[in-house]
């Protein structure tokens, strides 16, 4: 019989999960929100009802779980989660075995660690066996795959490629460090230039595209203005692309992976930093594994993480990537 | 019996080669003149010399060989190597065969990972799965240990720790970039950085020192004016630091190893900036994996590349580390 998994996907606001047959297909998918503002407890309510209602009737091999923050995937704990209130060592797999029961096996991971998996599985790296994505989002996040295993570090902390440091006197990081990756290449960079530049009155047409919208989607005006032709968001895109690029030429010297993937909402504006990312990329790596490495953009979305996570289940039952 | 591996370390100066027993110990040395500058022929032929000589009268289990360079290890190619002349693909490993015969099996390995294998294995990474090891010599090398394996990359090019940019618009590298951790943390950077401060008529007693002495031993004289609390001698280490520490907290947030080592011959002056590089570290990493991760200068020296080698042939073997 054909086997069945639910890969979710717990994000600050909603929380997405679907089933995933072991071909990789999405055959349902169900979203409710996941109220993190109101602590981890709440997520887990929310988690164990959408796991209910998602295998009601069905046979479900397994449920996997992606989540941002640090897990201990051996113990099935959620270390620390930055975007869930009250979270610190969270035992989340005892707790849902709790409410939904023993029958049904549970995995977790990182969020953009089971993006990394997704890709790899079913996504841009199927033909390679080594893989770095990163996740452009909020924050940067990233997840590596070589030789075909995720290495998720000594303590599952491994992958937090948004805090590379990309210029040492660079500007302010909400980690506390300076010039790191996510300060130049993430949806609250983009908000940061946005308002540094109309607090100094740059001719831009950014100013009227952001005026009474929410903040979440000024990368989003940033982008339309760029493509308008504002050379202040085209400016924008080239910050992104050039941090971008500074990170992946170190990712390739130090490990020479066969593919960087870039994912994250802010992949949407992939166009337009693409070609000063590579040429960064092409002027600060070594000759022979840049030559060899493919830089792409995500080809899965925001569909990566779920049917990461399922691959989660899929690969303990002895599924192994065609 | 007690198994018996010969590890060399193929230099560009020197060939060193040892007898090493099975439970890590040396029994004998060999050294001779590597004559990398007369070319790959030159070398091998020394290399083939040395192996007979070691290997008279000794039932040895197999050679290992580090190199530097990109070696496929797989098929024993030595695809580049910038020290040796005349290096282009050339069949290391069937070559040698011709010369030595069948019966001794051959492993070829990049000279920095055998070294990670070497401490990992018998030096400062016993107790430890997972490490990286920076060896700080006339460049900057580095082998990186993820769960007990080496991880040489998709093409046997992973660790150039060396190339990662510190400072994207510091020092001209070798390489053709600019701000590489090598153009800082370097032997090569500290002649460029003494030679500098001499041009600008700075008051530093390594002037005297350097007089009438090859340009090899003015690292080992930065770091005595350095100790005589010469201040510029100082300023050189500091800076050393720094770009160890930036490139430590970039390894320790990407990765989350267990540990860095130091070794290269600028170890021998680890105590002059291991106190910044830390320092420096400790501001960028993320708390808990940089907490985690241990720092510290190599345990076995230059003895860590030959040790490496050896292990390669123990655990074709079948040897586990205990």
């Amino acid at each position: 019989m054909r086997k069945i998994a639910i890969g979710f996907d717990i994000g600050g606001t909603n929380l997405r999960g679907a089933l995933i047959s072991e071909d990789g297909r999405i055959i349902m998918r169900h979203s409710v929100l996941s109220e993190a503002d109101k602590g981890i407890d709440f997520v887990v309510k929310n988690l164990a009802a959408l796991i209910k209602k998602t295998t009601e009737g069905e046979n479900i091999a397994g449920v996997g779980i992606g989540i941002p923050g640090i897990i201990d995937s051996h113990n099935g704990i959620l270390t620390q989660a930055p975007n869930i209130c009250n979270v610190d060592d969270y035992p989340l797999r005892r707790v849902l075995v709790e409410k939904i029961g023993e029958k049904i096996p549970i995995f977790i991971e990182n969020d953009a660690n089971c993006a990394a998996i997704g890709e790899w599985w079913i996504g841009a790296g199927t033909d390679v066996k080594s893989l770095i994505i990163l996740t452009l989002g909020t924050g940067v996040g990233g997840g590596i795959i070589l030789d075909g295993e995720l290495w998720s570090g000594a303590d599952g902390m491994a992958g937090e490629i948004g805090h590379i440091t990309i210029f040492p006197d660079g500007a302010k990081c909400n980690c506390g460090n300076f010039g790191c990756l996510e300060s130049y290449a993430s949806a609250g960079a983009i908000r940061r230039m946005v308002k540094r530049g109309l607090e100094t009155n740059l001719e831009t047409i950014i100013g009227d595209k952001v005026r009474n919208i929410s903040k979440e989607r000024i990368p989003e005006m940033a982008r339309e203005a760029a493509i308008e032709g504002d050379e202040f968001a085209l400016w924008i895109w080239d910050e992104v692309g050039k941090a971008l690029g500074i990170a992946i030429a170190n990712l390739v010297n130090l490990l020479n992976v066969e593919m960087v993937v870039i994912g994250g909402g802010l992949s949407n504006a992939w166009d337009l930093f693409a070609e000063r990312a590579k040429k960064e990329a092409k002027k600060r790596g070594l000759r022979a594994p840049l030559k060899r490495v493919k830089i792409m953009k995500t080809v899965l979305g925001d569909d990566a993480g779920i049917l990461g996570a399922a691959y989660l289940v899929f690969k303990a039952e002895g599924l192994t990537r065609m």
